[in-house]
């Protein structure tokens, strides 16, 4: 067993051996501009419109409506800014528990345009009522964008993807989701979703971190984030990060191959972390869903005590790498605004566990075993 | 010597071995998010931050005034979009041959916000006149934002950077400037210059494409572009690119190490290759400065004829890769926003060669050589 136990592929995953590789063998040969017309320039760029194809088949669209980013934050801001700022909508339709990169957005554009913000009001578990949206679609309907992630990434709240993206077209809304933690994870048929816009990001499914991408239904409505010369079809302004590109495709490509193999895997690991947590006594409850819930997250809530007070950095002493909130809220110890939400007064800890299909589960006893010597 | 003579080093540039290195370790190493509190978290923290200490010091300024970013591009965009947004700005002065990353931010922002643009009028080798910058500051001053960039990315004139900087701090005006094409070569202390912003982008020095940064003299008044967690420093939302920032921070030590031996080399290059041409009887005019000028780009204009029309296709043709304009405008053979400004009229071909220290001497004999051939 290795020495330390990384449970937070919530947050960031190792690349896959593959992965470098590719990556080492783009950096080294096709050091071409993407935009330049003589030979370097040309191999470059066939090897971005190579990952554009299979990024695009992998979601079952073409690709023409694949943007290559910087990350899946800049496709959230790409998408939610230009929809924003277009003056087509009045409302924007969202929840208090999306990533920052989303709510930040949301706040910001939507204050700058004069846009109304509806946060609706998701269960305990993170799971946004239907029958909610359906209400503020009856009252904003047509004149609305809606906003809210598949995936959710520190409880693991998988919404049903399609039944709200057609609720949505029937209002005349436009739908985008922040599908960041579950691509990869969840089969993704961007067609038969009838979705407007999904953002993903490589360092998610063991990719490279500086790279992700925008789907977009209608790319001829976007205005760009970043302008600069042609690329991207004049969507996106920058020199492509053709390294980059290339390690997130080979990194998705991977992860949908071996998907259902992986999705078993991390069952068996979350069931035996669950089983080894009720045997050990340990007093916690779950603050994921049960069902509809991603077999990657597990987040836990610990009764307050003087053990779970440093519970995180505690475990980290131990080899056990974990998080509170997610990462990019985090920094401190300090509850994350979907803690705050769900569990507003709240005096333990909240723990998010995280897996990956590099995780064995001799790694799982020993977390279990760690955590019940830690607060027990 | 190698079968293609690659003389395209303002589009892009290979990378450095010892650049590819590190990226590799990185990728493989550092996986954590820089975000997460645990060990693999802090680790992923140090190479960024230790890489932001070193940026810093490059250019003689604070590792608070340093965002890491996507690319040059996001860099301007960041920036430019920021300040025209701020409500603090009327006028906006600029050119007509900055870089569609400028070019393209500023007719949508300064719309958008309705702020005025002007645009100077540089002279033939695309040197802009201080003396009527200082006309207009006197009209616009306090309420200005200037950007103006420092190497031209097509015709090489080197902007004197102090002196422009110093006449907008006379009149209160911010002043900004693409240093795309020059970080590396020349040397830039920004404190000494007393300049508001400076952009730059690895991929120009021999560093990964997908990355770049941003300098800002005050930090706390930016509105992030890309909104998020709290990275760099809320600054700059988005899971930090581990690998591309090391890779990128060695690149840049690497050619500041080596700066005055590479310049001495790119000289001697850009003169063997000027005496060569003078000598082989070809009709040319030189759009580049003869003084002022980056040794890195020099921009020939070679007369109508049946044979140069196809020139840039035909050089590649025989392994040399140049470019007409700049390689982000370009992907046609038409004549760059750049080249219809200084000449207008012309119906000959302008190219731009673009050299680096990886070029040798018998690359330039056999540049000419062909380019005699194709021409005469």
């Amino acid at each position: 067993m290795n020495n330390r136990i990384y449970l937070d592929h919530a947050a960031s995953t190792p690349l896959h051996p593959e992965v470098v590789d590719v990556m080492q063998k783009v950096a080294i040969q096709y050091y071409g501009n993407p935009s330049s017309i003589h030979r370097e320039g040309a191999q470059a760029k066939s090897i971005v419109e190579e990952c554009r194809k299979k990024i695009a088949s992998f979601i079952h669209t073409s690709p023409g409506q694949i943007i290559f980013t910087s990350c899946g934050t800049e496709s959230n801001n790409a998408y939610l800014s230009s929809v924003i700022g277009s003056g087509l909508i009045r409302t924007v339709i969202s929840s208090p528990i999306e990533h920052p990169a989303v709510l930040n957005t949301l706040k910001f554009h939507c204050k700058r345009h004069h846009v109304e913000l509806k946060l609706l009001t998701p269960d305990q578990n993170g799971m946004v009522n239907i029958e909610q949206l359906e209400d503020q679609l009856r009252k904003s309907g047509q004149d609305s964008l809606v906003t809210l992630m598949h995936t959710q990434n520190e409880l693991g709240t998988v919404l049903p993807l399609r039944d709200f993206s057609l609720i949505c077209k029937h209002y005349g809304a436009k739908f985008h989701s922040d599908t960041i933690q579950s691509i990869g994870i969840e089969a993704l048929d961007v067609t038969d979703l009838q979705i407007d816009a999904i953002s993903g990001s490589a360092h998610k499914f063991n990719g490279p971190k500086g790279v992700g991408f925008l789907y977009i239904k209608e790319p001829s409505q976007l205005n760009p984030l970043i302008f600069g010369g042609n690329q991207e079809r004049n969507m996106r302004g920058g020199t492509e990060n053709t390294i980059g590109i290339a390690g997130m495709t080979r990194a998705l490509e991977l992860a949908l191959n071996e998907r259902q193999d992986r999705r078993q895997h991390l069952n068996r690991l979350k069931s035996k972390f669950l089983d080894g947590l009720q045997l050990s006594g340990i007093n916690f409850e779950i603050n994921s869903p049960l069902v509809d819930c991603s077999p990657k997250i597990l987040n836990i809530y610990f009764d307050k005590t003087v053990k779970s007070d440093w519970l995180l950095m505690n475990l980290d002493i131990e080899g056990i790498a974990v998080s509170g909130g997610s990462a990019c809220s985090s920094g401190t110890e300090k509850a994350s605004h979907v803690l705050e939400y769900i569990r507003p007064t709240s005096e333990g800890r909240s723990v998010r566990f995280s897996f990956s299909y590099l995780n064995t589960e001799d790694e799982i006893d020993h977390a279990v075993y760690v955590l019940s010597k830690l607060l027990s």
